[in-house]
């Protein structure tokens, strides 16, 4: 692999659009694969998916959610029940109707999402309020044969997510869960993928298709446009009422449950990659990745055992903050490149002339900054680094993303946002169509409804009438 | 859930066919589905899944296997490419046809195993000696769209499982990786599951198609019939030359590589259960479930508080043990059927009288003994139980195991053994169809060839001639 590692031939802000794939495949985290529209999750990508995983299931097995596995084919009765639902999905469900050679009496739609079959076993599980709360989740694949153009990560045929399903007795009690499940989500994006979002309701006509009401992620990308990230339904009895999920309550009598749906999928780790790369390659915060110091030995013969001895003793005491020595037989320019491109948060060289000095030269991935730094302050002086790269990756998305909201009051002032790649803060009537007008009239869309509203009054900047509230605008994936 | 719960209604011995999938249904491990022959994967079974992937996992880890997610979807072209590997699969493959109502230019297979996708991108990812080895895995769900009568985890039309995919510069050093892989799934089923197995090479005819040569772990089921456990293939250069996998060697030449590949799949958990329960319901290892200790208090109205207060002060001190308290609102005795059919290893009463003692009563789950023990000795008491318990369901299983295999010398030895649901280490010769007659003749086929082979020679039992070797025969899932 090593003899066509190229750097990226295009810039990130010059032209988004090819940078990202292009680094995708560079920075080796996905490749193309032989099905048009899914991808290959390489190691690197498929090890930060593990490490998202991994924090977010930690955080919901002490809100006592269980984990569960269903088939991952519906039969197409089944999924028709609902449908509203199925109107979502339809167009893109791909179908199975073979089996080797015999044509199926049924087909079967390959899981786009779990509802159908879930909600099938969940009528039959659920007979009591003691049943209740019942609190399950898949992290699975799902496949939606969208005929858009694909994307790596952010958009393709297959991806990797979470679907949680809770089932509750009472209405309050199954909202409360939407402040913990989306608590979840937005901590681990903001501490592990060091991404922050905008978090609100979506508007009707952009919630889940048989959802009451949707809360979603959003997050803005490089190019302007904006991408909805983890999201929570609170989907009422809406389910419970067609599947028939009962449950004969402590007053003796038979009630619907009500349900909640939630999700993450891998799609962030797209939205990650794109936010923080630059022009040299992918940039990754420390935290989600296992790997997070290159130690580069400078050999020359000479020197040669006494520079790769002290670099692997370094190698050694780092270890516990993710280091190892690159020790392969290339030369040093070729792994600075190499881990520049993979957005490796760390490197240390260290040479002959840096061993006689006692020192080493740090450099970090976020800045590409370089330090002389002692061999005896190393241990200290990285921890606090990778602590330091963390928090500024985070901080240096926060301040894009803000930086890139605007308030607008009329529809001159939202196409100017638009047009100046921003998201727009914008007032908005409840008035029928106002999503398709809004989508007509500027090429934006709703992204969601921040739950903590501006104080102030404004009027549609459609209908022109009394706002019914401020919504983040703008265009989106 | 409670109301409808009740005892096995067959016991084990006397009708395993029935008490089998009734087990699996009655300590809410699966349930069927709305997809005939698919079945859903409850908390407490996947919860023993995770736990065997975690395990596993680390394991492949530290040897370097990194993890990967290729697509489910494999087009028929691709898959068609490796005619003896398809013929093994073709029968039972499912296929989509349709996306939406849009008709798919060309069929795609939903994965029954990743050859065919992976080895297309191997293709293109090795280049050169410094490429090798590759070793990656996933962990995914297959389908294999069976018309056999499924049973919960033993067969099914979906599964879950690994499948690693590793290719070598050179033979030998591929070779190798058998030990190394043969001997985590061993280790880990034995220490973790406590299932003793059989370790040998499969015959040429049960080979996996595609594969030079096969070697299994093989498990004895309760029922006399074998049952094939985690396995790993050497498929030398046969995939390579069809997906044309070239790398350029240290000489300067262009040659194929050498492939492993290696699985362990859902099916072991039904194996496991298969083996340690018993007429009461499930019984598991300690070492491979989170919740191993439940705490029943005895609650009556004048004492309930300070038993309830005791339990909760045990439950917190063995909380790293795995135990929680019960203080559900149901009947003690309701709660101890519940926790021994689930299969709970450990179980602690407590109640008034025990509490003026300063005891508690000790249940193991898998000899059904009772124990007082005082308070103050529990601790230390209850980490030495699990062990035990670990421990004899290990050794349970294995005399059970050895005493189910006979050494024969002919074809009456050997239809005894088989009427008796024993394995039969057998003598057989090389000949051509040798596995399809001994099949025929006797019902029986050929499990593996134990490496290490008994020191002393045989006649065939089919043919009657000089036997090449020794193998384990038995009648078979």
């Amino acid at each position: 692999m090593g003899k066509d590692k190229k750097g990226l031939t295009v810039g990130k802000e010059e032209n988004f659009s090819e940078w990202f794939p292009q680094l995708m495949l560079k920075a080796d985290l996905a490749d193309y694969s032989a099905v048009s529209g899914m991808t290959v999750y390489k190691p690197s990508a498929y090890a930060i998916w593990e490490n998202l995983v991994s924090e977010v299931d930690k955080r919901f097995k002490k809100l006592g959610v269980k984990n569960v596995y269903f088939p991952m084919f519906i039969p197409e009765k089944l999924l028709s029940k609902e449908t509203e639902h199925i109107e979502g999905f339809a167009p893109e469900v791909a179908w199975v109707t073979h089996a080797g050679k015999t044509k199926l009496n049924e087909r079967f739609a390959v899981r786009p999402t779990s509802e159908a079959i879930m909600y099938d076993s969940y009528s039959k599980w659920i007979r009591s309020w003691r049943d209740l709360p019942l609190k399950y989740n898949q992290w699975n694949n799902v496949v939606r044969w969208e005929f858009k153009h694909p994307v790596p990560f952010l958009r393709g045929r297959e991806f990797l997510w979470n679907e949680g399903h809770s089932a509750y007795a009472d209405k309050k009690e199954a909202e409360k869960e939407e402040g913990k499940i989306m608590s979840i989500y937005k901590e681990v994006c903001e501490n592990y993928l060091a991404l922050p979002g905008l978090v609100g309701r979506k508007s009707d006509k952009e919630k889940f298709a048989g959802a009451e009401y949707t809360v979603s992620l959003e997050y803005l990308m490089p190019n302007g446009k904006a991408i909805q990230g983890p999201d929570f339904h609170f989907d009422g009895q809406k389910f419970a009422k067609v599947y028939d999920i009962k449950f004969l309550d402590k007053d003796e009598k038979k009630k619907y449950v009500y349900q909640n749906t939630y999700a993450i999928t891998t799609r962030m780790l797209g939205v990650m990659f794109a936010i923080h790369s630059d022009d040299k390659g992918l940039v990754l915060p420390p935290n989600i990745i296992n790997e997070k110091i290159a130690i580069v030995p400078i050999l020359f013969e000479d020197t040669k055992d006494k520079v790769l001895e002290k670099a692997r003793e370094i190698g050694r005491k780092l270890k516990k903050y993710g280091a190892w020595v690159d020790d392969r037989d290339y030369s040093p320019g070729w792994k600075f490149n190499e881990w520049e491109m993979k957005g490796i948060p760390v490197r240390i060289e260290i040479g002959p002339r840096d061993l006689k000095k006692k020192e080493v030269i740090v450099s970090r991935r976020d800045t590409n900054e370089k330090k002389n730094v002692k061999i005896k302050d190393l241990d200290k002086f990285v921890k606090s680094l990778l602590e330091d790269i963390q928090k500024n990756l985070f901080e240096r998305a926060k301040k894009k993303l803000y930086d890139n909201i605007v308030e607008v009051n009329d529809l001159k002032g939202l196409e100017k946002a638009l047009k100046n790649k921003k998201i727009a803060l914008t007032p908005l009537c409840k008035e029928k169509k106002i999503d398709e007008k809004l989508k007509t009239k500027t090429g934006a869309k709703v992204l969601n409804i921040p739950i903590n509203q501006p104080n102030k009054k404004g009027k549609c900047v459609i209908s022109g009438k009394e706002a019914d509230y401020w919504a983040y605008t703008g265009k989106s994936y």
